[in-house]
């Protein structure tokens, strides 16, 4: 978790989030402060999409260390976001990319990027929007798997899925109301494992670009499972068939 | 969550606690009260093992929803434990019990009991020491799952293992260290998970009873799988193979 302490300091940093791909989490404004210098900081957070919080002197202090805060922190993501482009410029054999539409419990988010990590995962990519982010408490629920893992946060999720699929994978939407069983079928190479918020399920613009909808059958009389644990078993499954081919060709 | 409220009460589901099995989760106390009727509870509370809390007299007022709680209030476990005779009373083709080893947090523990419940097992088994209970936490996190299945806690966890095996269970333990990979071997009609805690593994105790170990492989660098999504990927690989086998006998 990085921490801006102060206007020029958090400027530069909105200035360059996008070309550094070092997205500000949020700022933090001093309540109640009458600094002019901070109405376009704060308007222009709104303009990009960052949350601006505002909380009392105190927070601010305990936020940057110091007094010395001229009313204003910005809290950087522990670990940067990464490009699709970036992302797709290494040509791997088999990838295997988790796309999570608006997890917003970041306990969810990070224990969902420490099983992608386990699983052999490539990479997962999240919306800007209506998503947790790599907070302090994503980072760790991710236990050390965002060092190794690399986080792509998207602009736009469908854009994000086009491209996906012209780079030749295929897309396997997790579906509590789909017709096939999620070890029914035989994953590609080059797979994405899409799914939904917590309760919510996928949101149509993500659904319908899905190739593939899957579902884990429940034997019991729970209508779900937790997102975090249903993206492992889901993992799992790709991982499992993917270790049993390289078996077959050996 | 049952609350019951004053000496009488408490005193009395202390009394019927071994016999009806629906155990006090905790002991509330009013921190500083001088009341001498409340010194043999407490002692009766620390001498079967049940956590005793003081507190101030506005959180005993919450909680008791009256001022006149008599400066003790106990918290019944939202649900009742089972009995493992019970359990194994009701004879079945095919069964799945999960043995929990000292999950210590309750949203583990509920997202086990709600994934168990999900994946078709009958039972889930916790020791009465060193795990988390059927707090409020944990109900919330077992999203209804603790309405159709029974949760035993065994007084001793080794010889609650050693009932399941003369009553025909084969026992396989989760372990980071185990040469099978789970997804390798084939499970019993009649089998038990066996989990450890978050972090520590398998007690010796609890391990040596196991037939069988078997590790999730991981593909990554991260050292391990939260418990809650490793018990979720166990238990539907047994649900897979149960599929399979029933698809294979149709």
């Amino acid at each position: 978790m990085r921490r801006l302490v102060g206007i020029h300091a958090v400027s530069a940093a909105l200035r360059s989030a996008r070309a550094s791909g070092r997205r500000l989490d949020r700022v933090v404004v001093a309540r109640g402060a009458r600094n002019t210098r901070l109405r376009p900081l704060i308007d222009e957070c709104r303009r990009i999409g960052i949350p601006v919080r505002f909380e009392p002197r105190s927070v601010l202090q305990r936020l940057a260390g110091t007094k010395a805060h001229q009313n204003v922190v910005g809290i950087a993501a522990a670990a940067g976001y990464r490009t699709l482009d970036g992302i797709l410029s290494h040509e791997e054999e088999s990838s295997t990319i988790v796309v999570l539409d608006s997890v917003q419990d970041p306990h969810n988010l990070g224990a969902i990027i420490r099983t992608s990590e386990a699983a052999g995962a490539t990479a997962a990519v999240i919306p800007e929007r209506r998503s947790a982010g790599l907070s302090e408490a994503t980072t760790k629920a991710a236990a050390g798997a965002l060092e190794s893992l690399p986080v792509v946060r998207a602009k736009n999720l469908g854009r994000a899925l086009d491209r996906l699929k012209e780079a030749g994978f295929w897309l396997y939407g997790l579906d509590a109301a789909a017709d096939a069983d999620y070890d029914a079928i035989e994953y590609a190479d080059h797979c994405c494992l899409v799914m939904g918020s917590e309760g919510r399920g996928l949101r149509a613009k993500v659904s319908e670009r899905c190739d593939f909808h899957v579902r884990i059958p429940l034997s019991g009389r729970v209508e779900s499972l937790n997102v975090s644990v249903a993206a492992g078993i889901a993992l799992f499954e790709v991982n499992r068939q993917r270790r049993a081919r390289l078996r077959d060709t050996d």
